[in-house]
């Protein structure tokens, strides 16, 4: 089954991909930080005893992954695919993970919060995203009686998810703004408008190949629909600068330089480390949208993105390889997938 | 017409070419230090005079080029070609050249000798070279009467060059031996078994792209066919060794993975400077040696490391470029020959 990533969706140059989340703990339990193990199985036992029929109702087949019984690899495969947090994977007692087929839709059980909802969708789809997952929460809501106060909103174990719960935020590529040396400037004009900015994957992470995620920080005191209509119009805003800024950058015959000799690169390379491949990956996207890349599309390279990661590439061949012979194994993913069209 | 050097030869995966360079004097004029211009022009005359029912029996279409009447670019591009030393060019009155229209028989009227003959191959070609060499020597001196003294042979403006006039030399690729680090020692065997081994613009230069020149430097008291016989088996024996660092050096996942990446660039670069081309080359010529490279002949790479010069890449836009002009015409250049074969 083709699995959400393996799409480029609307604004594609740009934005990768969407994510809402939803941070909800159930009523008649304390906070995940509280809980026994016993109680964190109970936990469990009560969001996979009410998901099956919520999930047919929104139409996702899934299945339930016990995180007690996969293999580091698989868990790490997971972080790298943005299904689970890493700090999820390094404790896995009495923790459980719901996810679709097409891994658009997942649960979090017993994260830092007893359920955290996520959906995810490519490209710019905040609406689409949100719709999802809040019939989700509903149909949830309906079974499990989600912890909510009249005034706070959803109660969350950290204070900073309370009201809304939700954090939407947007995968962003932005190698021409991070090139010219403007980031800094951008992400403290962020800030002020209730939004944050930060490496691909999450809270403190440097931008690897200028991906970025933007994310709302205001759960309190607006609704979902405000936060997601101001996420997306902000974001709009930077895929226009971000698009000016390619331009500019990109009539440099050192840039174009560049960006022609990453695919040279990409598509000969015998070993390839990860931060060389997204690096790499950034130049080939510009030279996409700039019309120096012919026959190769984002969908292509978002999904390539998702397989080469250190520990998904291990999934097919079922071994455990050294960075080495993942070098090794990356650079032939790689390059067969963008071979040179006759 | 082909030029001689747009074809590869025996050996030629470490042998580019083989050259035979006959010093010649003609007895009623001084050397030229002590020509005055005026003698100069008479040499000229006098060689022009004989040198075209030689070369017509010799089977050599060919022109004279009047060194004054062309532009510093054509002559700067006959130095790229090998066809005159820089010192030829640098100061051009009085000195003409004799060129056959395949470019592979060349006489310099004027440089530190009235004459010098010189014969040029593909691949290695000592007995082919000399053959034509000694042959339109003998024709010459029939119409020229050129200075020969019994006990000291040929006389010739430096010392060095008494007795045969002679020097013969190979072109090599010896990438594998350079990278091993053995360049010096064997420098310094060859010096003792009466060859020199240099860079590719001879005398002081440093070694291009991997390619040595390796020449007899005795020409007193053995004949041209002993020196001749000596540099061709010494040759052979850098060429076994060359091929087997080639072996070893070509196992490491490293060194495959720089040769195909040296590919990927020159079949992609939007601009190349001529000293990154050579050294990308020599990463493709043990490439293809080794079996990493398909569908790229060396008398591809043979013509295109001519082509791209610097001098020799503005003639056929007949226009003056800059550097950073120079440097995009040559990408184009070898992308468009190097293009991938779908």
């Amino acid at each position: 089954m083709t699995k959400w990533y393996e799409k480029s969706g609307d604004q594609g140059d740009v934005i990768l991909s969407t994510r809402i989340r939803l941070a909800r703990n159930i009523k008649e339990y304390p906070f995940p930080g509280r809980l026994s193990l016993d109680q964190r199985q109970k936990v469990e036992k009560a969001v996979c005893g009410s998901v099956g029929q919520c999930m047919q109702l929104i139409g996702s087949p899934y299945r339930f992954i016990n995180m007690e019984d996969i293999s580091k690899t698989d868990a790490v495969s997971l972080v790298e695919r943005h299904l689970v947090s890493p700090e999820f994977i390094s404790d896995t007692r009495g923790r459980g993970l719901i996810l679709s087929d097409d891994e658009s839709v997942s649960i979090m059980i017993n994260e830092e919060d007893h359920l955290r909802i996520q959906v995810m969708r490519e490209g710019l789809a905040l609406d689409q995203a949100y719709s999802v997952a809040d019939k989700l929460d509903t149909l949830l809501n309906e079974r499990l009686d989600f912890a909510f106060d009249e005034r706070l909103g959803y109660l969350t174990q950290c204070p900073t998810n309370l009201g809304t719960g939700m954090r939407a935020s947007l995968m962003l590529h932005l190698p021409a703004l991070q090139e010219s040396g403007v980031m800094g400037r951008v992400a403290n004009s962020l800030s002020k408008l209730g939004l944050a900015i930060r490496g691909i994957y999450g809270e403190g992470s440097e931008p690897v190949g200028a991906i970025y995620q933007l994310s709302n920080q205001v759960t309190l005191g607006l609704s979902e629909k405000e936060a997601i209509e101001n996420l997306g119009r902000i974001a709009m805003q930077l895929v226009s600068q971000e698009r000016a800024a390619r331009k500019t950058l990109s009539k440099n015959i050192e840039t174009q330089d560049s960006i022609c000799r990453s695919l040279g690169i990409l598509q000969n390379a015998r070993m390839l480390t990860n931060d060389e491949f997204m690096k790499l990956l950034s130049k080939i996207r510009i030279g996409i949208s700039e019309g120096l890349i012919p026959n190769i599309s984002y969908d292509k390279l978002n999904a390539l993105m998702v397989r080469v990661q250190p520990a998904t590439i291990m999934l097919p061949g079922g071994q455990t390889l050294s960075p080495a012979q993942r070098d090794v194994l990356r650079a032939k993913t790689v390059r067969e997938a963008l071979a040179p069209v006759g």
